[in-house]
């Protein structure tokens, strides 16, 4: 199962820290970048050497510390074929440091569509009898606006292929409550996804007593999260909004259970980039090294208020 | 305005059809693929170069006669860069064609991510100074769960770009009211949604007084089409499950305003593969000619149920 491989690793790297793989051009250092552009010129062709090539360097400074890597697909997809060539080297450099990858590309469509998806995802595709992988990751991100028999259609992958898979549940941005916070004979939507999710998760339960299928809940509503932690006892949360988008270590530790699991706390910016953060004397030669101290501290936090709650 | 371009297309090919490209490599005919498998061996890059000239010769066939095609991107994900190249191929070669494209890629994020998905789908993305398209389609489908700070994020490409978007509203799959028909004070989910997208929609108005906003609504739930064409005015509909999905001609006139227009009918399998149609008398060999003939029929069924119902 799935999740019984991402509890293993946090167990054993003591660590629930999901490094968001969320590519910035403007953001990676010229320095770096600069070789890239003189061999390649100014194309699309060089964007996705160049990260391809920052990610394997961040892969190599935090794959000892992390469970998990989270690469965020739209911001390969922008950059083409090139872009999306560099988010499967990626994920395949990832697997073979033994770091588990969360595709984030939060898809989710009608029946045979959502198919599709999962073999694109989490599956293979069958060419006259020969089974390829393309995009292939060990969990991805969904979208339950369709309803659940778009959602099941990724069952199989994850039961036969053990996938995991984390559906929207609280996002974490401005307007998430729109749609999500409204309330239905007192049971807010998002309560009602939920519930919904929760209720065919358990068939993916792993020896470890957690399910394949979980949640993605924003660490920016700390109150809603320690909500759905309750309603949904066995399933693992995703939970970005941690760091640069304000959320606290106090703010996350509702998302957790009592025996100190239960979440993957989700940082990108904060970590890829920290090598900018004017409060530190970073260097942009070693953003390398900027972004495992950032990672160390990151865990070391989160480690030392987990020992409060735990039993 | 992209509104502007589509319903030109529309009066001018007396056609509002609108055809799903969605490749389903076991229906298209072995004749047609096996010189493919012959050169390329059974491989991701002979699905890819199937795909794309069988794109093409439907193309051939139905580009006088419909306004706009409709790829489905996930049956070109699930083939990785191969079948993506012809998904983007594909796009090219129907807009060369004078075909408006919708990619029905029903994204959606948080902001800087949809903005990323906005680049890929609708706009550019800036290397440096240097301005390259990557997937860059003329509108596409795009899912609200996230509430809307995030579709808002398409709406620089649409106003400077001529573009356009059809927001999910009521989905043609079975489950698809277990969310969107959520009752809150009176008020259905979708029907949230649909009032959410209209105001906003409405900056996008173009000089043919539709906006280049709409939204997708299912030709399966005719009562709620209805009440949606009241509740969005100048909106277009995207409709899909007509035919094959169980919507007939009766079902989708509601989606319609008294001008004749306001709706693009969605046909995929009907028409890709009408050449299988146990009761007409096609041949494998020209399923193109099958196609066309298909979607002529398509046409001039919604065509006279609309006269019964403009003035």
């Amino acid at each position: 199962m799935f999740i019984d491989r991402l509890v293993n690793q946090i167990q054993q790297k003591q660590s629930c820290v999901l490094v968001g793989l969320d590519p910035r051009l403007e953001y990676i250092p010229d320095i770096f970048k600069n070789g890239y552009y003189k061999e390649y010129g100014k194309s699309l062709e060089a964007v996705g050497e160049i990260i391809l090539q920052f990610n394997k360097a961040i892969i190599n400074q935090v794959w000892d510390i992390v469970p998990a890597v989270k690469p965020q697909i739209a911001f390969y997809e922008q950059y083409g074929l090139p872009g999306l060539r560099a988010y499967s080297e990626t994920c395949k450099y990832a697997q073979s440091k033994g770091l588990l990858v969360i595709g984030d590309v939060k898809r989710g469509d009608i029946g045979t569509t959502s198919k599709a998806y999962s073999n694109a995802h989490l599956g293979v595709v069958n060419v006259e009898g020969k089974e390829f992988e393309t995009f292939s990751t060990d969990a991805i991100t969904t979208n339950p606006y369709l309803g659940d028999d778009c959602l099941k259609e990724f069952m199989n992958d994850i039961l036969e292929r053990d996938k995991g898979m984390f559906v929207l549940i609280k996002t974490s941005n401005p307007t998430s409550g729109q749609l999500q916070d409204l309330e239905v004979q007192g049971k807010k939507i998002y309560e009602g996804v939920a519930e919904m999710v929760y209720k065919w998760s358990l068939s993916t339960l792993g020896s470890c007593g957690y399910a394949s299928v979980g949640g993605v809940v924003a660490a920016t509503h700390p109150k809603q999260a320690q909500d759905l932690r309750r309603l949904m006892k066995r399933a693992y949360f995703l939970v970005p909004g941690y760091g640069a988008q304000g959320g606290s270590v106090e703010d996350i530790l509702g998302c957790f259970n009592e025996d100190g699991l239960g979440a993957i706390i989700n940082s990108s910016r904060e970590i890829l980039y920290a090598y900018m953060k004017k409060d530190r004397n970073y260097d942009a030669n070693y953003f390398g090294e900027a972004a495992r101290n950032e990672t160390l501290v990151m865990r070391q936090n989160i480690n030392e208020a987990l020992a409060t709650i735990t039993k």
